[in-house]
């Protein structure tokens, strides 16, 4: 059976070294997180991820939900497992103290949640959904609601759902029916069909709050005549005593590919009492904010899944033993070599590990940003952080999930015909990680967030800044002969990045299939751009450190040598999406629809 | 539920124009597959497979197989559809008159196999592993074996299996156990327990002629030591008829990520009676006969679940209307447009049917080649077919499974969340696609077999005779403007394989690491300069048959099309991939084992 155990190492020396979250100890929170308190946070977590959450994952996946009749059943041992967690006051470490949080950075509360989805996915979920939905009301909703429904939240006591998709709609929430009728003390009548609800229903929580999205009559049509609800499972007294059933019923949970212990749900809305957040029709805005939390909680999930599916994929390579090193018998007592001695599996690990390490350093430094845009004294400080932020966010969310799945593939490559089988649980790694590149807005519509709203908004003012960081850190190390071989790549794709940026605005203001067929390539070029800064960033600190007295120096060698593989095995992609974009739509839109 | 529609024109496009079957009729049963028996084959064949095999795919995933004390049943409705199947003669299409076949082109049963895998992968395994056997035995095996069994083969009355994986070895046959002792009458008494054999038991046919791997004691050690047996699950009587069982037995039956109607079985052997076939120690070249027809076959697998995947991705595309086209709605009079307007729908089905038909191209093209080396009357030419076969079948079989896979995942990825949702039946493709790049050799022993055993053999000739038909065809066509959008990219990729191939050459000798960490992106430029030549080709018949007073002209309008899309959103990988060959073997063997 799979085991996980966190890589801490690997998290502090983003944390400590390479952000150093004490350079920004005037952001609430920020003092607190001290080195000691860091380290304190992800050795507890990764106890609890590991010894608690990781054994059940196996398990949870060959059980899966049960649903009888309305009630939903995880299975064995995750009520327990919440009730842990719940104790443990995971739920609220970076929510604001002033309804029970912790109010830790952002950043740190990513650490945990890479945690969790590699421990086990299913599982994670079940809290990760009450954490944006948490977000939303805070963001979003009036202080007597707030006041009722954050602290119960934030505990964890109550979970929480967001409820968009509907049978006939997904992506195009213009076209949803889901209806909130207006009644005379202030609250609506939600009726309708949900479906795709993770952790819509379930045995882990005293109540469960839903976000829901619905149509208020007489509204303007499409998109922008949607609002924001909060429909809970059970109505709350006003002492924050759970009340009566409302009228939402589970009517079935879907059969899946994976993630099997987290239950998916159709919900039945029948005049159930639901609660504005925020102003009418302005719904789209209040979801985005859960969604934008929820799109870089999906990017980690790639990253989370690919550790975990890392790390047991070298545990086999090492133990497996077939044939012999090519430069002759490593171990000649040994009948055979260990596989990792193969430069095939080499080249996947090395793929995976590689990933990993920039995938974690991106989306940490993203995480900074958003402690920044969020609690930062500076207007201009927030704005930039914002932006950095806006514009990574698709990014993140589509590179990092399809690379996710990627990795799981080549880990479970490395088993053989094992990888194949379920005891293993390299199957189950590539089973679960598949929906994080559908769910939350598929990568496709990611693409299209980043070049068709994040690029042109405020006239490219983000990306501007992205070039901006880049470019000042390219000329602030542009004499460090420690880190040129990270800076000349990096200074290359960004400028490739630039020459697509131009050839964007350049065709696709003038047919917008242009950016349409570029947006996927286009994606990915940012992303590797993205990459190959955190990586001269890492370097850099490397280097810091290998010059210095400390010791580990293995590890910073290491660090190193896998970010030569990064330039060396995966940046090369970079030409190839530049290529590719630049083609532009006459290829992709070539055929008539009735020759498919 | 899904549905399989077999791709019958672009089939006869490719055996009756791009090929021409009927350029060949000196060989052996070219003359009888006139397009008239051609037609008549794949017609009968895409109703079998599309009314018979196809709707039992979803159930016999959701059913799987059942094991009971030894005794495995395969799903409801597969023993009705074997039956069907037998008395439809498919197994006999292109084995040998001598023992009861039709001796019909090997590339007209690869049509056949394709439709099979699309409409049934868990099924179509049954009868295609009695094919690898069938054709090792009369590779191999002596007279009176010969006349023993393979007509109750070839009729498909009774299955074969082959058994080499042992839980402790499977890439590495060397370290095999499995004992085989001498016997006074001739024959061998079988002991060890083999793993993963697909179809080792089931219910489909009245016995089961088990191919086993096994050691005789006293010879070499090592894969040197290794000898073919045939052992029966019932000891055939002199006359044919069934007789005792065999000390053969199904252990276990694995559960797996996908082709759950298909039994992998554990069997153990004790005191099994076996005959050898070939010679004592002479195993693995046996094997090899099995392994390479296998290893096409599986290729083919790539292509097939491919073809079925993309078939059903468009029909939930033109159905499922979400959001409007970029250029402006495609239908006004409908709420929303067919998401086939979206570009980065077009660029995923686009991707998938560009893979689809120069894979076809290529398998087919190849399967002429086992023809011409087994039937052809002229050394040369049978020379010239087996090297040719020889260097192009880890190509297929690597290429065409890994991107048989990713397109079954963009194929579900255009159905956004109902394609994770098992009754649309797009998870099954993906779970099922998956095996084909991990059985019959991994992908990266089909790399190292490219690299480190096709390529060098006599001197290289495989290679040049592959450069040498490319070179011929460029030549042949460098006035034809029609194609010069073809042949200019073709010859250029051709040029980096060269680069490569040469680069292979100065650094895999000195360092055989090189050669090895350069293996998967050698066979995947490999891969891409096959395609850019059978592309080539098709473009070349396509404006033939544009001249000329044929009707069908949007089929080769769209063929040239999809060339396109090939030329430019898949072709580009090459440069890629000859820049990370050439960085080496140290970015991908710098770690120290204990770093990983």
């Amino acid at each position: 059976m799979p085991t996980y155990a966190a890589p801490l190492r690997d998290m502090k020396f983003l944390l400590n070294e390479v952000i150093d979250l004490q350079k920004y100890s005037d952001l609430a929170g920020y003092a607190e997180a001290t080195p000691d308190v860091i380290e304190a946070v992800l050795e507890e977590a990764a106890k609890f991820t590991g010894e608690v959450l990781a054994p059940l994952n196996l398990p949870g996946d060959a059980e899966g939900c049960h649903w009888d009749n309305g009630v939903v059943r995880t299975p064995k041992g995750f009520k327990a497992a919440y009730d842990t967690y719940l104790q443990g006051g995971w739920q609220g470490l970076t929510a604001s103290a002033e309804w029970g949080g912790q109010e830790l950075p952002q950043v740190l509360g990513l650490a945990v949640s890479e945690m969790m989805i590699a421990a086990n996915w299913g599982f994670a979920m079940y809290p990760g959904l009450t954490k944006g939905a948490t977000e939303a009301i805070e963001a979003h909703a009036s202080h007597d609601l707030k006041k009722l429904y954050l602290p119960k939240m934030i505990s964890g006591q109550w979970s929480g759902t967001m409820n968009l998709t509907e049978p006939h709609c997904g992506t195009d929430l213009g076209l949803l029916r889901t209806k909130a009728e207006p009644q005379a003390d202030g609250s609506y009548k939600i009726t309708g069909t949900k479906i795709f609800i993770s952790a819509g229903e379930h045995d882990l929580t005293e109540n469960i709050i839903h976000l829901v999205l619905a149509r208020i009559p007489g509204g303007p049509e499409g998109i922008k005549g949607i609002s924001l609800f909060i429909v809970p499972k059970l109505l709350p007294n006003a002492d924050g005593s759970v009340g009566a059933r409302n009228g939402v019923s589970c009517a079935r949970i879907e059969e899946k590919m994976g993630i099997h212990s987290n239950a998916t749900c159709v919900l039945n809305y029948e005049n159930a009492t639901g609660w504005l957040v925020g102003e009418q029709h302005k719904g789209m805005r209040a979801m985005f904010t859960m969604m934008n939390e929820a799109r870089l909680a999906v990017g980690l999930q790639g990253l989370g899944i690919a550790q975990v599916a890392y790390e047991n994929a070298v545990a086999y390579a090492k133990e497996r033993r077939q044939g012999r090193a090519l430069k002759g018998p490593a171990e000649p007592d040994q009948p055979a070599d260990s596989i990792l001695v193969h430069p095939d599996v080499r080249r996947m690990l090395m793929t995976v590990r590689a990933f990993i390490e920039g995938a974690r350093a991106l989306a940490f430094w993203t995480g900074l940003q958003v402690d920044l845009a969020r609690r930062s004294g500076d207007d201009k400080t927030r704005e930039r952080a914002g932006d950095l932020l806006a514009i990574l966010t698709p990014v993140i969310k589509a590179y990092l999930t399809d690379k996710g799945f990627e990795s799981t593939v080549l880990a479970q490559q490395c088993y053989g015909g094992h990888g194949y089988i379920r005891e293993w649980g390299a199957e189950q790694f590539v089973r679960d990680a598949r929906i994080a590149q559908i769910y939350e807005g598929t990568n496709g519509v990611q693409a299209m967030d980043l070049v068709g709203r994040k690029l042109p908004a405020d006239s490219g003012r983000a990306v501007r800044r992205f070039f901006g960081a880049i470019n000042g850190f390219c000329e602030e190390n542009k004499d460090d002969k420690n880190i040129a071989e990270f800076i000349a790549p990096l200074a290359a794709t960004a400028a490739q990045l630039q020459d697509a940026t131009l050839w964007l605005v350049q065709n696709g203001m003038s047919n917008p299939e242009n950016a349409g067929a570029a947006a996927h390539d286009y994606l990915n070029l940012m992303a590797l751009t993205a990459l190959a800064y955190v990586w001269a960033m890492m370097a850099k600190t490397a280097h810091e450190k290998l010059a210095g007295n400390g010791d580990d120096k293995a590890f910073y060698e290491t660090k190193l040598a896998t970010g030569r593989f990064f330039l060396n095995r995966i940046l090369p992609d970079a030409a190839t999406h530049l290529a590719k974009l630049k083609s532009g739509a006459a290829p992709v839109m070539a055929l008539a629809a009735d020759a498919f």
